[in-house]
This record gives structure tokens, sequence and C-alpha cells, in this order.
């Protein structure tokens, strides 16, 4: 693939995936990020080919929005006049109600096709510097297409392919946010809330996988997260009240001593598991 | 190190001990448990030298009690005549107000040291057949000695870094429990609580990382833990209490859209995490 790609912002996701489009495609990467210094250090390691202005806007054949949801769609709103009906417009953002609800309506209204995308890779750090060519090594690719034509669509899954990720799948707005909030949002709030436990700070000897495990996520980018939570409070809301009351049953059969019920508690999550196959 | 090891029980933890004590060890073992079929297995493999009886546990320097806490206490209880001065007697059991309010008096009573001892290693799979002679490379070893003599205390510490932990810890069963409900136990809870989520079954193509690192240990031994959590109810009620207050938080903050307050919570966790240098 050959394509005119601009990338805005340069962060984790951003910067992964113009190294992504060098590692693997024969794509042309112009790069925008508010932090000369970042696009800088783009330029000096060859993530990006060069640094985006008005014309590479104008002239791309794929646009990536992977700044923060308001932020994506305030880039949208000021460079509009800028961006060809032939230009794809995708964003990278983790929750698709809100940005779904303004793109695709400006997308009409200007005659470019806007396809939303959720690239399900991630890190405990975020910024340029964190970035991978290969964090999308079979990864999902989640598609929003929000109405817009077949082969806009297409071009995104074979993009995805191209750069490494593991499949695709497609969706609506609404479902994506409630699956979201189950699969991401709440094991980062998990690991925020675990790591407050006054025993956390003196784990050290005492403790192994679970640990890491549960409280690896904590490491959390609270400007980003902030955000992306608030946009999504029904299901997120949902899903904790949902957990709190698990884990208020096996607490309960815990200080009832009731080994019978907490067993079935207990199974009822391996077999939840072991029907998943994992 | 050339000793006498019986080793009792040879599920996950005893089945990799008594493999790391081939692999890493001069030493002699003789395996027990109630499953002829497993004791075939580990002297199949070489995991252990002999079908342990009677005159083993006679000669034995060390005896390690891999069973489920009750059970341990048994064994112990109906063997006890067997049991020589000269021997170490130690356990591997999760929890340790329960195994440490018995064997220390029993062990004074009939005049041999009891150490009370906790490998933190583990596995989502139990039985001989997950056992791995390298389950504990730099793992650590909770060693809680019950007022046993500083030569006992010794032995244990110095085996222990032979078979390849990665560092021993001294501690009292209160301390280790109370440890122990939030490094282990409360992940154990989260992830089957987390997978009870009606969203769990349909969560392929739209979960990475932090759904796989949150769900993982839901491949319970329900048998096992369900002993667990109720032989430490008051510490583990207290750490997911602790839990659901932080989580609520968190929550509360998301369905009022108060951003400030939720990036305080959320960098408080970040500050916690950042502070340990993980």
């Amino acid at each position: 693939m050959n394509k005119k790609i601009v990338i805005v912002g340069l962060g984790l996701i951003g910067g992964s995936l113009a190294k992504a489009f060098q590692k693997y495609s024969e794509c042309t990467v112009a790069g925008i990020d508010r932090d000369p210094g970042v696009v800088k250090a783009a330029l000096g390691c060859g993530a990006i080919d060069k640094a985006g202005g008005d014309e590479d806007i104008r002239n791309a054949d794929l646009l990536y929005l992977c700044l923060y949801p308001q932020a994506d769609i305030d880039f949208v709103a000021s460079h509009i006049h800028l961006i060809s009906p032939s230009c794809l417009v995708t964003d990278t953002c983790g929750i698709k109600s809100e940005i779904c609800t303004h793109l695709p309506r400006m997308a009409k209204e200007h005659g470019f096709p806007f396809v939303g995308g959720h690239p399900m890779a991630g890190k405990e750090r975020s910024g340029f510097a964190a970035s991978d060519a290969d964090l999308f090594a079979d990864a999902s690719y989640i598609i929003v297409p929000c109405g817009a034509p077949r082969p806009a669509v297409d071009l995104l899954k074979a993009v995805a392919v191209e750069l490494g990720f593991g499949g695709t799948v497609v969706t609506t707005p609404e479902h994506h946010d409630q699956m979201i909030a189950f699969t991401s949002q709440l094991p980062h709030v998990l690991a925020c809330a675990y790591v407050m436990s006054p025993r956390c700070p003196e784990h050290g000897g005492f403790s192994a996988g679970s640990y890491r495990d549960v409280s690896r996520v904590a490491n959390i980018n609270e400007q980003l997260w902030a955000e992306l939570f608030i946009d999504n409070q029904k299901a997120l809301a949902d899903e904790l009240d949902t957990l709190i009351a698990n884990i208020t049953d096996i607490k309960e059969a815990v200080v009832k001593s009731d080994a019978e019920a907490l067993r079935a508690l207990l199974r009822r999550g391996r077999l939840i598991k072991e029907r998943l196959g994992e």
C-alpha cells in the first residue's frame, strides 16, 4: 500500500501508527503534534517523513486523529476546509459515542468519509517515547463505520491488516462503548482502587503475579482516562455496579463462613473462563 | 545440600518443590499422595526418588506439608508418632493463622521444630501435571517461624535459596495473612467477580492486556481457595471493604462528571505505583 498519511498527535498511539506505517507499508507519513520537540524526535528516528502542514492535510488519503476525544473534534472543526472528499478521516479514541455523535455529521456536511477506529493496544506508559512499531502486533482493531461508505470501511480494514493487527471487528458506537467499559475501563478503575489499599506500599516480598497483574495499569494517564470515563459514564457505572454486587456476594459468603455458597460463586467464575477456553 | 526430604501432597506446589529439589540439590525426595496415579507419574518423570512410607517419615530431615490447610493439620496429627526431633516440619499454605495456631503447639508437645512457609508462586492451573522445577524462580519465600529455634529457620532459608527462590522474608502469621489478603486473595476474588459480568462471554475482539490480566486467576481451584478465604475472613473482608469504598469513590466522580475529583483519584493511584518504582 502506498498512500499519503497524516497523523495528528504523535503520542503512544499516533507514534506507534507512524512507526508501523514506516515498517510495514510503502506509505508516506506526515506528522502533526503541538510539541515541536516530539515532531523533531519523530523526524529524527524516521517515524515520520515530514512535519505535516496544511498542504499535507489537503493531499492526504488518510487522516488519523490521535488526540484526546474533544481535541480530535476541535482539530477537525478548525481544519475542515482543508479536508478533501477523497480523504478518509478516522480516529483512535477509546470511547466512541461522543466522537461518533459529532464527526460523522461534520463529515457528511463537508463531503468526506469518516470511520471511527479503536486499536486495542496500549501500554502503562504514554507519549512518543513509549511508541513502538509493533505495539499492535496481533491486537484487535475495532471499526465503527457510523454510516460511512463500504470502500472507506474496507480501506481501514486493509490498512489494519497491513500494519500487523491480528484482526478487525465492526460494531456500533453503543456496543463498542459497552464492551470497552468492561474490557478496558473497569480494569483501569480497579487498578487505581486496588493500589489505594494501605497495604500496597509494603507489598514487596509478599506479592507475585496476581498483584502485578491487577495493579499494572494503575500507571494511568489521568487526563486522558478521566475524559474517557466521563464520556462513557452510563456504561462504566453499570459495569462498576455489577462488579461491586459480585464482589459483595463473595464477601458475604466469606464473612458467613458459607463454604458451599463461596465454592459455588468461585466455580461460576472458573466455568466462565473455562468455557472461553482461556 | 544433601538431605532426606519427604513431600506430602504432590500437587502444583508439592510437585514443583520435588522437581526443584531434584534439579537444584543433592537431596533425596520421598513423595506421598493419596492418588497412586500421581505418585506413579512423579516416580516416572523422576520428580521423586521413591514413594514415601512410615520409614521415610521417621528418617526425614525435612517434611514438607503441601496439602490444604486442614488436611496438613490432620496429616501431622495422624503421623506425629513417626516424626523425629531432628526433622524440620514445614508447610506451604497460603494462609498462616490457622496452621500456626495448631502446628507449633503439636510440634512443641512432640519435640520437633515447625516453621511455617509460603512459597509465593502459583499458576492458573493446579495439580502435579502443572508442576514445574522453575515455578519458584525469583519468587519470594515467606517464612513464619512461630517460635521455632533459629537453626530451623536458617535451614528453611538456605533450602529456599538453593531451590532458586529470589529471596526470603520473615514475619508473623497475622502480618502474613493481612498482606496476603491484599496481594493474593483480593486479586482472586476480583478475577471471579469480574468475569461474572454479562459482557464477559462476548469479549473477543474487544479486549487486550487489561482484560487478560484481571481475569487470569479466575481459573480458580474453588475447593482450596474457599478454605483459604474463610480461614482469613477478617483480613480479606477488610480489604474488600476498602476496595469497594475506593471503587465507589471513583464511580461517584464519574457519575457526577466531576473531572477534577476523578483526575485526583486516578493521580493518587498513579503516584502510589510510581513511588514503588513499578
